[in-house]
């Protein structure tokens, strides 16, 4: 099969010539310079390519089992965790307050590009459990917090969000699972929750669901759900875990793809658990976890892209087929054909200016993280709040549609499994959905994100992008983003104060529009910092050059679409669909 | 599990109100009347939905196996095909001459498009069948007619084509199967063949392939091909068909989904053969079942599209989250949010409007054949080239994004197996690839079907939308549609003359230009025969309105895109993707 190449030469350029990032460390006061950051992204990408990169196919194939009750996930996947946990990978950006190593979270989100673009059932786990952290982290009590962080933040244990039931969803409002106070302050949770990542497996170690439930006396609604910390294995009084708790693996979900990781069915029967934040705000710290968890999602469908893009560039420039453009030679590599190569830049396009935009919004979580001045905080913040719907729906969508296309490089061999391309199309293809689909992200970012601040915090977004584009002069990738960006300033503005059904109507459309527009940008200030002779920077300038002038254009039809508003839409009876 | 209705009223609208069916038929001296057709159509629905579609998903998942070098297909299937065939059903549009009822195209086309939709996986038996009957016809002698035809009209026997190596597919002037002339006229055929719908199964009855190989004395290249007809039992000297010839299945192709259909590596070892047509003219005999064969894998995408769509919209009126858009109601069904609509209204606006043109190709399709008059057979004969790429490959493009939308719907539930979503993204995928890409087939518009007659036919196709158009009036679809039609006469004319790589680099954004303007007329007639205040009329107007206002505009971005030209897409080294 394949080898992956880690995008290194990628990160080094966007550290050392984009994205700023000494300058971005000093001022957050992390000692890390570029240098430093190379070499841990080096050693990252080895582990991903020599260790992960292998088991992915035959992941695909075993997939997990459920074996008396127990989860037991593909062979080598236990070894390559406790290897992965061993060399510090799962602690990496973990707060140095819990036993994380504390390195800026732009190195965790290219370490999630590996591990998603390598192996995306693996990368759930370290994924999943880092968000599960940080939930315990800013909302649970010291003691949970000393009992249950260390060890889940080295690894030792793995971390689960527990939020859906078969009729609580998107909507989290329905859901059904309850929780009962008992006198020692714990609580006895009773429910079922379905689609649960990472909800049991044969890693060793225990487990710590974070399960929503709602109080006896709660109110209806999203304002009566809590959050319990569940562990698989309850604190006995020597101060070990060997207590088995009621919680059970009722079933594996038969899932389209990402078959080794173990979705669960899980059955809390008079669970033990504890409270993390307080009583009826469980969805605040849901919260938490799950922005985290939004960028990690987003990022996936970047991983998947990066890894389908170098499968079939490689196999474009062996395969031979039909002749070249002016009939003289035959066969050639299929890498000659003009429309094989718009797939791969297509595909490509979208992969480097995500690496770059993803990049740039971690730095801004650092930010919002570590800046001395609270007002770049909550700057950067805000920021991040406004990217991270984009970064999730977009960079899934595109990713998707990346393993779409790269499948199609490939022919018939893309559709038969041992070539591996049609395991990215399935695996992709969560991305989509879980977290939130990407419709509810296109909703957060219209209905909520866009008021942010009486909207200054999207004008302060598109200024930054009309300052940098401005700075690019007079490059061909700088103007058509200018001409797309004014237009998504008067469809933005159009949406103000629209109602839910105009919102929702064009939801979906803004989001790609904003996306889109975002990449242009990020293309710009690549194509500005890429003006030497060799290959790599003569590649940054094609491509930047074909983003804006073969998927750029996009922006009119989408603008176009939002336009023509909802009317069409809502005029159907709900009976005549 | 869903049940499948049949569009039995779509097809009497069509019919009746919009593609003038029995005027049409009238002219081509075929007695049915739309009363008649519509009658046996609904035979045919109740046949997909009642006996092939309960079987769909249990195909999935049992697939078809090897055993023992013979292929079981899943339970069910081989009596479900003996039903199929006694009722008649794979003879339906086959000449008289042959056995066949001859009943009209068009009805042989949506009969392809309920198959597609309850079984796609069946459904490419008659298909293959089908075509490998029709390039017998046309190319084979009468000797070989009147011992294989009459059998595999009726469905006794099935067949299969045998085009692709491992090593030539869509370039098959690479193939290496060779065939050795014998003294008795027939010839032994040697060689291995991969991707072989139907290659083999458990039917009962002879399967009759139509390989494509090398005589000894061959030309290099696609003009040293000829085309063999390479039965699995040989005749005996009392005229049975006993002798099991040499030939075998390798193996089953693992593919991403038609798991029910045996997609097999067939092995001939000096297996006897008879050559069909003229020696090294095989691409001319395989062309004809090809391009039946185009216009059936179209509607594959078509059929799975609607019945995805049928799915996700009654899982919609069905499934409660969210609450209205005025905040007063909740949890409502998510019918209501606007997001969902759009979804479901792509699909279909997609559907009904493929349905459309689908029919009318195939109206045209009876005339190349039965109309009188050989200039009118000529003129229809050509419309149908110029929209048998469009047909195939926008449908199925169109398809898979509409199952992937439809998926999307069900949120979670669509990533599991037992709703049966991701099976319609995974069996929908095989029609963007087999039967030539659709990358191949975009460049054949561009390349060959654009210059037919000096660009007559394409000119002639675009006047035919323009007269409607104006005979619709000033419905909104219509002056919509005109702006687009606009573009697409200024964008062909662009590409009169583009060397391959302007054309390679344009062609599929051109073709998908070229199929929304050719649904946006189809929209146009439909809204203006739909002039009544009943609910399927109204329907009908609605949905056009979203077509012309929600998805029409992407015209825009194509054309821009086509219009930034091959620059971009040429410029990087191959050794720098």
């Amino acid at each position: 099969m394949f080898s992956y190449i880690p995008p290194i030469d990628d990160y080094r350029f966007l550290l050392t010539q984009v994205l700023g990032f000494d300058a971005a460390m000093a001022e957050t006061g992390k000692e890390v310079d570029a240098d430093l950051a190379v070499a841990v992204l080096e050693e990252a990408g080895r582990m991903c390519a020599d260790r992960l990169h292998p088991l992915n196919r035959h992941g695909d194939e075993e997939g997990s089992r459920l074996v008396d009750g127990n989860v037991v996930t593909p062979a080598g996947f236990a070894d390559a965790w406790r290897d992965f946990v061993a060399a510090g990978w799962a602690s990496m950006s973990a707060d140095p307050a819990h036993g994380g190593q504390g390195l800026p979270f732009i190195l965790q989100l290219w370490l999630d590009e590996m591990l998603s673009a390598t192996n995306l059932s693996f990368g759930l786990f370290p994924g999943l459990t880092r968000g599960a952290c940080e939930a315990i982290a800013a909302h649970a009590s010291d003691a949970l917090k000393s009992l249950y962080l260390p060890r889940m933040v080295s690894g030792e244990w793995t971390g689960a969000m527990a939020l859906t039931e078969s009729g609580a969803g998107t909507d989290l409002a329905l859901l059904k699972t309850k929780a009962m106070p008992q006198n020692d302050g714990s609580f006895v949770v009773t429910g079922q929750k379905i689609f649960i990542s990472s909800g049991d497996h044969d890693f060793g170690g225990n487990i710590v669901h974070l399960v929503l439930a709602r109080l006896p006396d709660a109110p209806a609604g999203v304002k009566g759900i809590s959050l319990f910390l569940v562990p698989k294995y309850l604190p006995d009084a020597e101060g070990g875990f060997t207590i088995r708790n009621g919680m059970s693996v009722g079933a594996l979900e038969k899932k389209m793809g990402i078959h080794a990781q173990p979705t669960c069915v899980m059955n809390y029967d008079d669970a033990t658990g504890w409270l993390v934040g307080a009583p009826n705000k469980g969805l605040a710290a849901m919260f938490t976890m799950m922005n985290a968890e939004r960028l990690m999602v987003g990022i996936q469908g970047l991983g998947v892209a990066g890894a389908a893009y170098q499968q079939a560039a490689g196999y474009a420039k062996e395969r031979l087929q039909g002749r070249s453009a002016d009939g003289a030679r035959g066969p050639v590599a299929i890498i000659d054909h003009a429309d094989v190569r718009r797939m791969l830049l297509n595909i490509r396009a979208f992969v480097e200016a995500g690496r770059a935009l993803g990049g740039w919004t971690a730095l801004q979580l650092d930010r919002a993280h570590h800046h001395p001045d609270a007002a770049e905080r909550a700057k950067a913040d805000a920021l991040v709040a406004l990217l991270t719907p984009v970064v999730k729906a977009a960079f899934t969508d595109f990713g998707f549609e990346s393993a779409v296309q790269a499948q199609q490089v490939f022919g018939g061999h893309g559709y038969i499994r041992e070539w591996g391309m049609e395991q990215y199309v399935r695996d992709a293809r969560i991305a989509q959905i879980y977290e939130g689909t990407n419709g509810v992200q296109a909703m957060d970012l219209v209905g909520r994100k866009l008021a942010m601040a009486g909207g200054t915090v999207v004008e302060g977004y598109f200024d930054l992008i009309a300052a940098d584009l401005d700075a690019a002069g007079t490059i061909d990738v700088a103007a058509r983003t200018r001409a797309a960006l004014n237009l998504l300033r008067t469809t933005t503005a159009s949406l103000q104060g629209a109602n839910m059904d105009a919102a929702g109507a064009a939801a979906v459309d803004y989001l790609r529009l904003f996306a889109l527009v975002s990449m242009g940008w990020m293309w710009t200030r690549m194509a500005a910092a890429a003006q030497g002779e060799d290959a790599f920077h003569t590649g940054k300038r094609i491509v930047a050059d074909f983003f804006a002038q073969r998927m750029l254009p996009q922006a009119y039809s989408l603008a176009a679409s939002i336009a023509a508003g909802e009317t069409s839409i809502m005029a159907l009876n709900a009976d005549a669909f």
